[in-house]
């Protein structure tokens, strides 16, 4: 028996918990990460130190792996284009991943697709602006076609003089510019696919997340009040999308609910902070899923095993004793999953979540809120 | 934030699957293991070579570890009172380990803490042969006191001739002879709890095994047609070991279940093969409590996501081309949940298991042990 040699660019937390399921299922996981502090290399034994950007890196890397995939989608795409010239399969390969890295791109494409879209414009000319504002309005959002993550790279602009400030900024970034209407959203929802280079797909439940400053805060699995139809409509989106961006591994589909409206917000091709409740709350992880996808295994059942899970992730605060609130937290509530990802404490950084499964929302909320506002110093009782 | 650095002694698949629970609770786990190759080495990046006899290679990974527990209970127990001499916490420690090397030891002190067992006693003599079968008859069971595991170090005798001939050779094996009356049990079961170093403990719910040729190959969580009376006197009985011998960490009281009688069987300080349904059939895995016990935390609760769970041990058989197989059993059903070791082949080894949930025991058996089967060899179809 010889197991796959699966290699992850990039050493974040998401690589890091690829780990437990290539440990169960005896593959064997590589990963290039920046430095051997990095959250995946502390736990991967394979760790190769490089930079994703670094070509002569990448071939060195992928020159020992059966199968290339990522923590994040910064590597251009042309080197990925090599990496496959090599003989490497790269998963998902630069033809899907050019999508998550340029918004213009997606857009045109989702379109293309018939995928329902917020009011969008690339804008150039002052000419563009006034436009596309005459169709959407003030307020509305400028987005970096490239490079944002995590609410950098988004700003909603109130009035002509600020969106020319900021389209300013964006093109000396070297990048072309998004304009969105300004999505009037009573919730966001998040409908996660994984996709096998043989096509097989398994859908998520669809979960409710809250963001706070851009920042995945909470995660509801599945979405409270949410008719079957719109799940399905939902997951239908997410799959038509795997299916046309030709996407290998997770897809996350990040949606806007009006409240009649479905439409899409952002796409990540890799596993989701708004599936981190599958560690704990579904037959199959979404870094299993993850696995099996870009190895082209056949894909687990990504059914839950409780009528609700919730996921609050822990945003680095006030965390002198770690430790000791870490037994506290424990010792109040023994169904508590607290994931910590080995990393140092900055404000608002994302170092840890906590899960819960159960079957009273409000019980769910009260206890993992708890459970993170303590480790992250928010509460001391 | 400084996690807790703890160090398992021995390499193999239960070092290896508190990976997954370490990766997630942000625990440095180490590994003493005899060779680069052993299980567990494969997915600890801190893998320090050395053998568990040898007493500088102890002292020398002991004295970068918080905290030393056990994928095995082969450590010389003076050698392990000499790293508590250093200052290293030893869990479970040597007090408690001695019950677990030693089954003669273990048999007296069972008896003192008014602990069920079958009939029993210590043969030097042949008279004490005599006196022992006038009270059971034969047949019976022989054992070494120490160095027997997953049916080794164990005869049932007919007779007196072959009664002799055993007891010679165990004596030559410089160990001492333990007698028990072969119990007529209908089936075996195991009751498992993790205890906390302050004495916090846990208990799972009991479990019924069944054994291939002295190992472990089938086990059902909870156990099938055991009234809630029973089920509570088998986990007292753990508990009540587990408090009387000082264990920290999991415990696991194999029994045996006569129809009316329940008596301990053997015990194990450490994870143990009849929990790892709990690794995808409960809220915390036996690994992660293994760890949280003996970091002294407060421990996960042990309660089953399910009605019911299964597992199926994967013994070495024709495994040519597992990885075609593997296919095939995850494609039948995306249910199943097959945890490979990282082992080569050899016929009658460990070298994974496959875990189930759900709610209907006849159709949870056909599915684990046709992928059992089908993954093993032993069947094509």
């Amino acid at each position: 028996m010889t197991a796959p040699r699966i290699g992850v660019i990039g050493g974040g937390q998401l690589a890091r918990m690829m780990q437990p399921a290539a440990v169960n299922l005896g593959i064997h996981l590589r990963v290039l990460a920046q430095s051997p502090t990095d959250s995946a290399a502390q736990v991967i034994p394979d760790t190769v130190i490089g930079a994703h950007d670094d070509l002569e890196a990448l071939k060195a890397f992928a020159a020992e792996c059966d199968i290339v995939t990522f923590d994040h989608e910064h590597v251009p795409t042309e080197y990925l284009a090599e990496l496959q010239a090599m003989g490497v399969q790269v998963r998902p390969g630069p033809h899907a991943l050019q999508f998550a890295q340029d918004k213009l791109e997606m857009r045109k494409k989702l379109v293309e697709a018939r995928i329902p879209c917020p009011e969008w414009a690339q804008l150039v000319t002052q000419d563009d602006l006034d436009a596309f504002t005459a169709k959407v309005g003030y307020p509305f959002v400028l987005k970096t076609a490239r490079g944002g993550y995590d609410g950098k790279g988004v700003w909603v602009v109130d009035n002509r003089d600020e969106a020319l400030r900021v389209m300013d900024q964006i093109v000396s970034s070297n990048t072309r510019i998004l304009a969105e209407e300004l999505v009037p959203f009573t919730r966001e929802l998040a409908a996660q696919v994984a996709r096998s280079p043989q096509g097989q797909c398994v859908a998520y439940p669809v979960v409710q997340s809250v963001q706070t400053n851009g920042i995945c805060h909470e995660v509801i699995s599945p979405a409270p009040d949410l008719s079957d139809e719109r799940a399905t409509a939902a997951q239908e989106i997410a799959l038509k999308i795997a299916a046309a961006l030709d996407v290998t591994g997770m897809l996350a589909v990040e949606l806007f609910d009006t409240g009649d409206r479905i439409v899409v917000n952002e796409l990540a091709m890799r596993p989701h902070n708004s599936g981190h409740w599958s560690m704990d709350g579904a037959i199959t992880s979404q870094f299993e899923n993850h696995l099996r996808a870009v190895a082209d295994w056949p894909l687990g059942s990504p059914a839950a095993t409780a009528p609700l899970a919730i996921m609050v992730n822990l945003l680095g605060g006030d965390l002198g004793d770690l430790h000791s609130a870490f037994r506290h937290v424990m010792a109040r509530d023994p169904g508590i999953k607290v994931h910590l990802y080995g990393k140092s404490v900055k404000p608002g950084r994302k170092i840890g979540h906590v899960n819960l499964i159960g079957s009273n929302i409000d019980d769910l909320k009260e206890r993992a809120w708890h459970a993170t506002n303590y480790l992250t110093g928010a509460i001391d009782e």
